[in-house]
């Protein structure tokens, strides 16, 4: 391998964060039309250009008068005038009211000449004809004015809104609904705004397929997290994501398509692949195409970190360089280290602050050390806890990086400083979300995967639940976090909790269709040269399976280690409650553990071995919590979940 | 006017809240590529139809083994195996691996059969083939292991992220980067999302005007703003806004339109216009081509609120009937209203919750009685205070609800019961923020407009400034309220203040280009048969020009009341410092009040008067603020701003 990717002086994270800093990101200015303003940042001050309103408005229905020709009345001693003709909102006016007259006009008309008040027609009457026995036509009525006005009284005077030349909005405001309406007011067609920085994302590693696309797993495909992840960050932090073509590790096309990305883009990120040639690669084209400023930072995630510039190609539409990160290439490692150092350098060049949602102030739930003398990005669930005044419960996540569950498992990350020991249980920290949009779940589930359950989850708000299996769901109950666990057949761990209710499922063997291989019980698996499929020791099949032996092993008078022994495949295990079911459907197995409705699902068939419980336990101290609070509202429907489910039944 | 728009029976706001929600809003579900999808909102449960990884996996750079072939392996006694290939991401494994052989391999790259674990490279040494005097060509070489590993170390088998048949993403899940992560990783190329309700905004009134197009004062038209404010709040609650082209106060065409709107979206609101007519005509459609279920709410702002269905076409794509909303015609009135009452509806039936940011906490920063015996909806600025622990500040804002620049001054509005007298400075409120974007500003200046101090504004993060003149500015400052005055010319009043620094400008009398009247000073105001246009009371230039009476009078013995009786137009007042300049070019006066820059910016002539003093006086309790610190910052830095600005020098 080469030197090159050692990282032997590995940068401070401040100096990667100046390294960024000093590549220029920022797009030109754009003008967009008014109706596209919305969620964007002006560039420039916007003064008014016009007076608002462009001329004396009446701001009430009533008659426009000459104020001095009210001075004096009252209800008890009206002012009469002759009414002179009328003016509407859009229309202008043909009548000049003198001394004596008066014009009827509605809210938003132009003030005729002559008049400089407006008297509310609620403070007026039309003089009956008959009142003094003279006959007027509509046009040439008399009216009675009860209130005396002053000069500008209900009337708005041209630029009283704005004026022409006030400024009205700075550069930098970010554009909302309301903004958008005072530029409307202004007459604004387009609006200058800042450009949002393009941002080409070119991952690497010839194992990775676009979803969609069809995937070989023989070939050890895997479909592309980074990209479309990058991608959707890049928009959250207000760039413009331009997705490129797989690169090979080849370097002749790397180049090609990272030069491509430079001459198009203000700034490109490489991520993806996890193979040493294709970094390899990747730093040699940066060092010959352009500048490598910095490789290696000193954070956990992300040693492998590269910044630097991309020269663009003589040929390019505009010239230059393009500013180049590159990420590292585990889903959450990437989305950590661009959340932390890219995407505010986007929101910087886009003239965007950070939103007052990308934080949010926790409690660690648990006593977590650390001391590896750098800086650490730690990925963290959070659990809100809506209806008490307590800060959610912050808790560490860490499946290994590669998993890209933990993209979803963990809400964010929290910073720990190298000098930093541990962090302690109770101890308040500030959570950095992946997402200003992440909604933590007010609910935290663990324990047995089970179909029924994953119908009752779908009717809660925000829960999250990790199927970690029934024994380690209990265990993880017992260490206080979680706010439920829910377990399957036997369980060999006394845990406080409250019973919230649950339903039983029918469990046994998943044969193929037809079952060709006549099984008819466990005993053929014993004694019978069947290739079986299990679950692990967490799983409450598996549970019931070794439940099972024991009797059989009573019976037999032998060992249950033994009949074990004897079923190959026991420890052949797989991770859910399909797993042996489609594996079984696959040919690889002969029988697998599994539930009566999931052979039913798969069109497979199916040997029963029984009935288990299935229990949703609450954390005691939880039992007032809203997401609790939901299950239990959830549970008290089971009936109408398991309606179509084979094989269950309310208990 | 008819008897229905009296409304005498008005309905509770909860009975608004319970009309809406009785409306059927929800748009069908939809399938977006999965590019798209971040914003979204999920509509059905997503579970995985693979496993993830699709293979055994290598999660390190390393050697593929059988893990017993290394038991009893240490750094001390090693265990040789022979090497007999390699495995690279993205290939299919061209080498089985048995007992006494180890394949080379790269992370992320297909377990080669009969391995079941992996040594970390870091742990193998390549045996040289001198070491033992065997030649060795580069695919038959010996590996030396320095550990023993058991079976599945560093390998992750398939389906460990996530399984087949796994529960994923639940429905309502809201699509951030990191959901579009896990999408991406089960291949998923399109997602179904909750459709975004499609929201008719039908703008009704003769004198609007669309932006862009031209204005014909004259007739009393303005733009319409209510449009697309409103079409920008539907995007911000997750709606789809379709703007109809205005609607005159015309029954035919009114009907035509609402109805056209009614077979293309899910809701229809109409606003706009104030005038009665209009308001009359919609009420007349809606009950013979729907139904009205709610006229009036006991609200203030909003008592008009109409809320109903209206019938679809027979020939529309769709049957059956939209919901239809009627909003306040005042700008700031109708975003309340949409706020309060629709958003929430169209947030519902996108599926998305109200964005944390949508209300923010604080403090009355003044009393504000109240006492209506109706639900208030109290438009209010907020003062955020950065850097300190205490609550931003509130403030009512009463500009007249007419006035588009009330929602560029309001951040949102307080809910104030009926019940509520009055509420107290220091007493804690909550603001609805007009948008979820809405940041208040972090700085309040009031007093004097001036042209060096818009572009020193431009130089500050989020400053907001009234432009309510010197005299005013100084009367709130000493209310304690706002950050900073500034003011400029003679002040009468004494407000305790520090001075931040200022600068001088020149000010006199702005004419005509070429000074056709040949004006050379004030006496010709006095004395000449001149048009003047002034600035009110409030304005420093109105100060000046006072004080420059008051010598005149002292010189010729008069009062100075008598010369300003003298002055055609000496109360002929307009709004701000480009006004007066503005009018005369427009020839509506010989002559207008002004600054030289102004003149010369609007290629006019100009008589000098002198220069006046501009001062930035910052409220005692605030000087160590951060936003008064920026302004310390930007005056430090006045030279440049006053650089190109005629009549302007450094003070």
């Amino acid at each position: 391998m080469s030197d090159r990717r050692e990282f032997r002086d590995l940068a401070e994270p401040s100096e990667a964060h100046a390294a960024i800093a000093s590549l220029e990101l920022e797009p030109a200015t754009e003008s967009v039309p008014l109706e596209e303003a919305d969620g964007r940042v002006l560039a420039e001050r916007i003064d008014a250009d016009l007076d608002v309103p462009g001329f004396d408005r009446a701001s009430m229905d009533g008659y426009a008068v000459r104020a001095r020709d009210t001075f004096g009345a009252d209800e008890a001693d009206p002012v009469e005038l002759e009414r002179i003709g009328a003016v509407h909102a859009g229309a202008k006016p043909d009548v000049t009211v003198e001394a004596g007259t008066c014009a009827e006009i509605s809210t938003g008309a132009v003030m005729p000449p002559g008049a400089d008040a407006v008297v509310m027609v609620e403070r007026t009457d039309e003089v009956e004809p008959g009142d003094e026995g003279e006959l007027a036509s509509d046009d040439d009525s008399r009216i009675a004015i009860r209130t005396s006005v002053a000069p500008g009284d209900n009337v708005m005077v041209a630029g009283a809104d704005v004026a022409a030349g006030q400024r009205a909005l700075g550069p930098g405001t970010g554009l909302t609904s309301r903004e958008i309406g005072l530029l409307s007011a202004l007459g604004r067609e387009t609006v200058p705004v800042r450009g949002r920085p393009r941002v080409g994302i070119v991952s690497t590693g010839d194992e990775l397929v676009r979803p969609g696309d069809e995937l070989d797993s023989d070939r050890g495909q895997i479909y592309d997290v980074n990209s479309t992840t990058i991608a959707a960050a890049v928009r959250e932090a207000g760039g413009e994501p331009v997705l490129y073509p797989h690169a090979g590790d080849d370097y002749e096309e790397m180049e090609r398509l990272l030069v491509r990305a430079a001459d198009e883009c203000d700034l490109v990120c490489s991520s993806g692949s996890t193979s040493a040639s294709a970094v390899d690669v990747i730093y040699r084209v940066i060092e010959e195409r352009g500048e490598l400023l910095l490789h290696g930072v000193a954070v956990k995630p992300g040693k492998p970190m590269l910044i630097g510039r991309i020269d663009r190609s003589p040929d390019a539409d505009r010239a230059g360089e393009s500013a180049y990160v590159g990420l590292p290439g585990y889903p959450v490692s990437a989305l950590t280290i661009f959340r932390t150092f890219v995407a505010p350098a986007i929101r910087e060049a886009a003239g965007r602050p950070e939103p007052r949602t990308a934080t949010i102030g926790g409690e660690m739930a648990v006593r977590e050390r650390y001391g590896e003398g750098r800086l650490r990005l730690m990925p963290v669930g959070v659990l809100e806890r809506p209806g008490t005044d307590d800060p959610p419960l912050v808790y560490p996540v860490d499946k290994g990086s590669g998993a890209t569950t933990s993209l979803v498992e963990a809400d964010g990350v929290v910073a720990v400083d190298p000098d930093t020991e541990y962090l302690d249980a109770g101890e308040r920290v500030e959570v950095q979300l992946f997402s200003p949009e992440v909604r933590p779940p007010t609910l935290l589930g663990v324990g047995e995967d089970d179909p029924a359950l994953n119908r009752l989850l779908d009717r809660l708000d925000r829960p999250r639940y990790l199927p970690v299996g029934s024994r380690e769901g209990l265990r993880r109950l017992r260490g206080g976090l979680p706010d439920l666990a829910v377990t399957a057949g036997p369980v060999d761990r006394d845990v406080e909790s409250i019973d919230l209710g649950g339903w039983t499922r029918e469990w046994g063997l998943v044969v193929p269709t037809g079952n060709p291989a006549d099984v008819s019980g466990l005993a053929d698996l014993v004694d019978r040269d069947l290739r079986f499929l299990n679950r692990d020791r967490n799983s409450g099949l598996r549970a019931s399976l070794d439940a099972a032996l024991d009797g059989m092993a009573a019976e037999r008078g032998v060992e249950r280690r033994e009949l074990a022994d004897s079923i190959d495949g026991f420890e052949w295990t797989v991770r859910a409650f399909e797993s042996p079911p489609r594996r079984v459907k696959a040919g690889d197995a002969d029988a697998g553990i599994g539930l009566r409705s999931t052979a039913e699902k798969l069109d497979l068939g199916f040997v029963s071995l029984g009935d288990q419980n299935v229990r949703v336990r609450a954390n005691p101290d939880r039992t007032e919590s809203e997401g609790v609070a939901e299950v239990r509202e959830a549970l008290a429907g089971i009936g109408a979940i398991l309606e179509d489910l084979p094989g269950f039944e309310s208990a």
